[in-house]
């Protein structure tokens, strides 16, 4: 059994109450950050050395000995105490049961506070950086698929109702637009998390020589943090970092929304595969779309995370304070919970099959070329206003006598208004409507394959 | 290996892709409520044999086999199955194979939907009834404390500055009337819960000819619900729990807040105990309220918890859909934090030490007693509103010259209103400051052992 | 000009920053308290004369002023000064312009603390009954429409895919229950805002022999608070309404969804009517469900008005701070949010016109009868299990040949259980399906009759 | 009265129902964009005559009619009719009223999807430009403060408790590193605000020959959107904004609340000063710090907000859908109460009056130099984890005995560490403690100093 007797006990009387050292550790969550915690301990060790505050045959028996433990961890055999409280004690302990005296030395100059901050940044670059290689495969797998799709027609929509036609291969770069911003906020925000608070201490910097210039080298960050008070208290990257992500799964909800309809009996735009849905215990014909409807249950979670960790900021005095350790179950909750919705996707998407016949039987329903109509007033010199007008009476003619409106005879069109002459017939056709939408950012075929290219150049623009 | 043949895939021709099963299993955590389950589906069967849809042996054997299971999953022996997606087809395929093709019955007039909607029902009503016993604990200690301390007087705050005088007694009962209400929502949330969805099937109800008054009725519910296709798509029970969770959090964080400020040096008001505090890693001398701490930022995890259900369901279409899978653990989370919470504050509010003597030095300062000189004044025949701006400009002058009140010469006092005789030294002390506030609720000390004994009564009439 | 000069301004030798007034105001939010805030201070007044503090002719003076000064802001020419705060100030300034020094006397014995918390709760309880006459009107609403409508049949739908064959007449009910718990919710919540906070003063009582239990009872309080410090710094009834508000939006959320849903092209169930839809700007042909989307946009700002609130109390020492002061607009948000929303819900009900017809054709696609086919294997003594494996290869035989159920062969069946005889088409009927699922709860026709009948004796039993 | 006739009417047979109008329009809010709204829509008019689809005299009398139209507006003498539904529909009215037939041909090649887009985008930029604006005032408040607070030594804390001296200059330039990260996000949210969405229409683009380039332009935005559909639908921009402002507002709070602790009587080591601060109506001695406690109510506000747009968008089919409407309120809200605090706070900072005694002595106490004796001992070549254990028991001795440190006679000193000499005594000094933390982030008065100078040049160096 443990002997409760703590690290940091000297001044204690008492031992801590078995309930609090339940309400208190951390270690069953903050172990993961264990090669993260050892990676940092392995660059303060060498600087400590470095300045000379330690020899370098201890920095050799400490370096030894954390890769030691990394890999027993590694292996499954080390063995977490909660009682120790956290990743950094556990490691710590085991060290100096390992390589004695030095081990104790390792803390010099430092602080579990300046210590976690430097831990939760290594592991929120890393996983910024599969997160954002996730994004980038989703988003060639899109963009492959759009310019596939650069000629299929189906409705475009507001307000889940038929608005004009658009290309499918346009609607998939919608999704891929959403996706470049994610991966522009996300370097954003990783520009932020990539700076080093290590020697920071527990607030107020260290009395010892070090070199923090050196540390924040090893660790590949871009520099060391400039105020230890605030390197030691400041959350902003768990804060942004799930704000980014809770944005990013509002994207992919929207994009599970329309998969949702899209394969349901009333629209039947698409279907999923077999791969990504699943059946009913009870009723044998079903085949639902979980994994969209759970993307969206996710998205739901994510702003659960963005919260917590707010209101766990909000109103903190300077510096550390234990609610900080609160941090860690929301973020890793966010950062998990993103990839895994990420990595489903970008295997989901290629297996999507399309039902273009369907999507052009919707598209053909719907008056979606009334603006087109429109439109075509104008050019026979007609104002906007009273081209909407007169095609709103059009189209409630159309749904009075339950035809399309290309079905109207041009007799009857004329009495709407007479300037409507035999060359009509031709804007009111799909093909018409998409391909007159010929310019930056419009439906049209040829810009949709502008805009691909454009998005792949982007992407292999990426460093 | 698991076959990765799941027992609604009749249809089906493809099989679940890896990742999407990983993505959407949900017994890594549903897994915990297995008695719940099996309790339901005990009901469930005998309920069908009692009607003749199972005979009494088939019956028995389902009774005698999922006990089995459950002994078996207590001793931590049964292997839950990913590939098998939830608790209910973990422990539906085991017994089947464990007792035959009765097991392939038991899940005939229901569905999973119902099944779940029961299980965490009856798991939230037995945490509404574990969290309202530790309430009622964590009251009992509060008013056995408020009773001794009814005497003790230290400065009552508004803003964080001394405002009036006020008995810690008072104080504590101050807490004792938000777990009041605390308790009460409670119970209010427990009626909406304790209701059976038993037998709603999978949206419609069922063809058999079950009797959902008995199932209810073994299950100690009130009542079955009324809709079937709201009994599997209601999560109100969430909802409405994890609201009343967070309320409960916010009071003790603000419990959490006080204990913070009040051990701090500047107060000095209060000693945590070595038991519910922390040190160090690299001061030495620290001892820090970190349960007081960690209650805040737990705060602000259960708002997220609460967040993510409200989000979760918002603009779900009618009946069951898979995002709801998701509202477990956001409820698990707000359950365990909040339990957690209280058994801390439970043990820890009889071992707070407190300090009379700086509660009362610093109630001397402040002016805190200014108010009952403004009384004094009204009843001296001025005008509250006046006799408020002439205190003022006492405690302007008493501010200038670094004086307590009652430190001014009466001379010096009737400079500012005439009307102040000898007498007024009197009404300046704190005893005669909290005994004069004698009403329902006020401060003074025979109205703390009045609301401390109300209080008890109220405990004690609970069921 | 005001001379900025405050009430309160006895020690202060400088004058408010004039930015701070703007920040620091509410009376631009709080004036529409002012019927509660007069009603409050007579009360208090009455009170005040009973106990000997005021003479009778002080109250009358006092009581006629108020009353006035109501009558002016009712007429619109009050005139509110953000120098004077808020809207308790505004009103008692001009209480003293009016009748001289008996205004003055108004304040004894209270502060703003318990004056604000009384005022929020009488408006509040106001509100609520409101609300909760609304709520019974939509429901008396909806339980008409579902005896019409008992009889038509629809596709019940779990994962937005046809799941079994439900009656609307259902359906409507479930929409019922849901607002049924919201009833109870907002009667529950209304027991806890009922109670009279006048008297707790600043934060300890007072010293005047005030008479609480007649300020309460003049009120229509249940009765006073218990704890003075709690009083005045409890804020739990916004807490708690915004609670039950958000799950109430929620609610009406998912009742927009489907009305979303139901009136696009893909499944058109449903016309909405030209009075509650809204037209583009530039796409003749358009007809919106604004109302719907409208909706569901409000949820996720009454779910943000629930965070605040949450947000702002977390974590704040007793008694009162004046973060509180931000109680009022997520508050009045809430309030004034659903109100607007319950009204047009009302009124849209009762004017949406169905599509039988629509609903049934969707109705018989989809296999919404393969769940009943399941159950006649069952009662032909095939385990259920085995039986939903039989139905789901007919099932993936049935989408492979594109025909319904109904339309394969006898002969064909057979190969799939040989058990099937010539009585199965008749089971695989939609009005067959329904009426089976005749139990409590379930969607048969009678049973929709029995439950509407229920649900209003509910309503009807309501005081 | 207004006749209800709506602009987009043709189609509809039955008015707009008049709770419906109520309920839908958004005039009461959006009319604040006038300005932006008419300097998009000259653009757009300026383009459509360039590329031929208006004339010149068109296009003229277009831009001096909105030109007057403006003009009215901002004198308070426009009439806004909630009929006319919105700012767009308003300014398109009068404007038709105004000119006639030109009016009326101003919508061409635009939707009020990508209008209300782009006039979001241009009130946004502008008020991120003011607060990035009144950020770096604040800012350069803080650093003038910091270089003449560099030597004021106060006690710097964790769990708000005393840990180790800092400077008090150091800390404020903590509160500034907040403000830098705050002042990146901003840039960084504005490059994606500033991005043209004009021309993208109702969602597929259009069919006029529109210069989407020469209106970006025109409107200075760095350039086109790319996909019109995801043009329409994105709100991104609100929900990025709404989440880099409530981080900055958790800042915010987390400097307020320092401030009510360093005004409370507990510390006293701060006066607000009376501009800032307000009394009581009933307590005539108060002087409270409302202007930090308003700040963290806010805060709670700002997050509010947040959620609300999140929930919002969440799962929302694209393109644009009437939810988004409801992205307005909780974006003005978010970017006016940042702007009110800030400019609270850039005119507070410079009159608040510290109290370096009372740091001074509160840092005297507790222990805040067992650190650097800890760290004396580990120069003396003991092993930091000893040297920790050494100086806890020092401490409790100290507690014990209730002394300090430096009040300890080197015999006693030596019972625990033999290696204690003499020299100790220097090292505990507060002078000696701040001074030795002398690295990159550290407290030492010449970091300070440091420090500032690298903070100013990074604002001098903003464009």
């Amino acid at each position: 059994m443990a002997t409760n007797k703590k690290l940091w006990g000297g001044r204690f009387s008492q031992n801590t109450d078995s309930l609090m050292e339940i309400f208190s550790e951390s270690v069953s969550y903050d172990w993961r950050l264990y090669h993260h915690d050892i990676q940092g301990s392995i660059a303060h060790a060498r600087m400590l050395s470095a300045v000379g505050v330690l020899t370098h045959d201890e920095f050799h028996s400490i370096e030894v000995g954390l890769r030691e433990i990394e890999a027993q961890i590694d292996a499954g055999e080390f063995k977490w105490r909660t009682d120790l409280e956290d990743v950094h004690m556990n490691i710590e302990s085991a060290l100096t049961e390992k390589i004695g005296i030095a081990g104790k030395k390792l803390h010099t100059g430092r602080s579990r506070n300046d210590q976690i901050a430097t831990d939760v940044r290594l592991f929120l670059r890393e996983k910024i950086d599969e997160i954002a290689d996730y994004t980038g495969q989703l988003q060639m797998a899109l963009i492959d698929y759009a310019k596939q799709q650069a000629h299929t027609i189906m409705p475009g929509m507001t307000h889940t109702q038929s608005a004009q036609p658009v290309t499918f291969g346009h609607h998939l770069l919608a999704w891929n637009e959403m996706l470049q911003r994610d991966y522009e906020r996300l370097m954003d925000c990783r520009k932020r998390v990539n700076i080093c608070p290590l020697g920071s201490a527990a607030l107020a910097g260290t009395s010892y020589p070090i070199d923090r210039q050196m540390t924040a080298h090893e660790l590949n960050f871009s520099e060391p943090t400039h105020n230890s008070l605030d390197a030691v208290s400041d959350r902003d990257f768990v804060m942004e970092f799930n704000a980014v992500a809770s944005i990013m799964m509002v994207h992919l909800s929207r994009f599970a929304e329309e998969l949702v309809l899209w394969s349901s009996e009333g629209f039947n735009f698409v279907d999923i595969g077999d791969q990504f849905s699943t059946g009913s215990s009870i009723m044998p014909q079903k085949k639902n779309p979980d994994m969209a409807e759970l993307t969206r249950g996710k998205c739901g979670r994510v702003i659960g995370d963005l919260v917590a960790i707010l209101t766990q900021m909000k109103a903190q005095p300077l510096a550390y304070n234990r609610d900080m350790q609160e941090d860690k179950e929301p973020l890793f909750d966010a950062v998990d919970t993103l990839l895994l919705c990420l990595q489903v996707f970008v295997k989901m998407v290629p297996g999507m099959i399309i039902k273009p016949q369907n999507m052009r039987l919707a598209a053909e329903k719907g008056f979606a070329t009334a603006t087109d109509l429109a439109d075509y007033l104008v050019r026979k010199n007609v104002a906007f206003r009273d081209a909407h007008e007169i095609v709103g009476k059009i189209v409630a003619y159309a749904l009075e006598h339950a035809v399309q409106l290309q079905e109207i005879e041009l007799a009857k069109l004329k009495q709407f208004g007479e300037m409507i002459e035999e060359d009509v017939y031709a804007i009111l056709t799909l093909e018409g409507s998409v391909a007159a939408r010929n310019h930056i950012g419009g439906t049209a075929p040829s810009q949709v394959e502008i805009a691909a290219n454009h998005a792949l150049a982007r992407i292999n623009a990426r460093v």
